[in-house]
């Protein structure tokens, strides 16, 4: 168990809003939330996977929704705690520890809001190790764990327990639905898992991987040196293109962030155009109508100066911008994997070519 | 406590579906499910509302959803009693028996469906005295009872607890949103009531005035009486229309089925021309662009020949129709109770003039 500091939260920031792949929403108001709960003399532990009992129970949290009315409305951290004793309710029986569903973006944080007003551990791991827009997009349901129950709350007090789906495309259509009602933002816990499913299922270290990612990035651009180069070495990424935003499509719908955005090349990518789907996420690259890069790959859209990462929300004209790409967590790349994440599963005819296998 | 014989049941149906003032769903699947557990033994008890405790806790069923696909997807009778079960679940506490939240329709049989599985009585009693479409237009919303938690179970096994809302708005939003999810049919467990709600707050003794009703339409119909004029004599209605239908529009949506039907008068009424809109139970009578009856008033079409009622799902061109109207229950009809279940309540920019008050 390691007490995390506010240098380590200010880097988790940055790391995570990296590891969003556009999504999981930005993690400018869970940073402010966490800047003030530490300055009230709050701090949040981080406890190692392995450090659980295979019987201890893990919450699973998240804020559901669309990125783009994330930013708009902000959710009082107590919102995500309250999910958890919801849940603890549901369940008759108390938590030992929360983590984040997904490592990406805001929800790479909200871990930590709940574990703030809860006093108990974050564990260091996530379901996803980026973020990914749908409920059955993570190693939990690739594991064929029970889907359910999932606690959603909104701001206005009303709360829902999705106690039983047929399955977790079943959990995603229902729990969207309900989300989608409370204007496409709500306050998740997700099916509660033991420390067994954690240790098996959970992908391991994630919360430590994006703190490292931030502070490598704060390093060099502290030393003036390149930080998406940093970014690219402490990843083991690749850099794809390099342009400024020439379009941006995006709607919000069916409690999703949908769109498209077009990047004209700078430098040696001159001439050169790509354009990028998303729904939440970053999901499909094209150039010339081939696709370059698709998920489960990481797709990272970050400013071309400063390194710091892009979301599908906050991309607009004329950002200056790099694309790269990091590699997936393994158990998504499996063929049971391809089946939540690949290209498939978000709708595209296509089959899913890692930038990392030539 | 009273025995139901098959005969009663046989007759609920034929009142029920008249109270139900096009909705609440044909009776004819519950019908045919009751017939089946009598012929399988099971007997249902009917319970008077002041024999209940004001302690005891009673469960209220109803299917909801669009009376086309209610009519079209046979709920399994055991569904609706593991709506109960996972109430009693999420309460862990035990129901002393159930009512219907509404006695028209299809619904006003469902509770003796819960309580044959459960072994529990059904109450005398329910919370609109004929059919409503949405959650907040009971007497129990009239009363601002609480509107939470509430059950909702669809055949795949999904199931999901609305826990709590701010309001009964809310709950009809949310509880509505989950229902069209799970294909415009869900069987639901609505808030449970202490016996003392139901004592003050239930509409006493619609069950039986259901059954009553449907006797005297059979006993018309053996003595080749007016089933009609039967009708209005049991329950001080008036007789306003007679017609062909001449027009139907209905479309499913939103979890309602919503329409509009035209019928054009015949005998005395030659000449004239009524239009009728709905959003599950008829709503509002058209006259040259004047409105004749609306809710709170019942509004019934019946077959002209035979008194039997007929759904908003089933009307079809060339019936030969009656309108009439049944007088509502007085808790609807106070500025409180018009507020949830007068025509503006239904979006129509007109005041409420029941044919009852000239």
């Amino acid at each position: 168990m390691k007490q995390l500091t506010l240098d380590d939260i200010e880097a988790l920031a940055v790391g995570a809003w990296i590891l969003g792949t556009g999504g999981g929403g930005s993690p400018y108001h869970a940073l402010l939330n966490l800047r003030r709960l530490y300055a009230d003399g709050e701090r949040v532990s981080l406890m190692d996977p392995d450090d659980l009992r295979d019987d201890d129970l893990v919450a699973v949290v998240s804020v559901m929704g669309a990125p783009l009315v994330i930013l708009e409305r902000t959710v009082d951290s107590r919102l995500i705690a309250r999910a958890v004793t919801a849940m603890e309710e549901h369940l008759k029986r108390k938590f030992k520890a929360v983590m984040a569903v997904e490592i990406g973006g805001g929800n790479g944080m909200q871990s930590l809001l709940a574990a703030a007003h809860l006093k108990i551990p974050v564990v260091d791991a996530d379901a996803m190790g980026r973020a990914y827009p749908e409920a059955q997009m993570t190693s939990f349901a690739v594991g064929d764990l029970v889907p359910f129950p999932l606690t959603s709350i909104d701001p206005r007090g009303n709360e829902v327990v999705v106690g039983r789906t047929s399955s977790w495309k079943w959990m995603e259509r229902v729990s969207r639905k309900v989300c989608t009602e409370f204007g496409s933002i709500a306050a998740t816990c997700k099916a509660p898992r033991t420390g067994a499913e954690v240790k098996k299922w959970g992908i391991p270290r994630t919360t430590t991987k994006a703190i490292n990612l931030g502070y490598a990035v704060t390093e060099a651009r502290r030393r003036h040196a390149d930080p998406i180069e940093a970014i690219l070495q402490a990843e083991s990424g690749v850099r794809l293109f390099t342009g400024k935003v020439v379009e941006v499509e995006r709607r919000t719908t069916e409690g999703f962030l949908r769109g498209r955005t077009v990047i004209d090349g700078l430098g040696d990518d001159r001439g050169g155009r790509i354009e990028i789907d998303f729904q939440n996420e970053w999901v499909v690259v094209w150039r010339d109508g081939r696709p370059v890069v698709s998920t489960p790959d990481l797709i990272c859209v970050l400013d071309t100066e400063s390194g710091e990462a892009i979301g599908t929300e906050t991309i607009r004209y004329g950002q200056r911008t790099t694309l790269i790409a990091l590699p997936a967590s393994e158990v998504f790349l499996s063929p049971r994997g391809l089946e939540h994440v690949g290209p498939r599963a978000f709708g595209y005819d296509i089959d899913f070519k890692s930038v990392f296998c030539s």
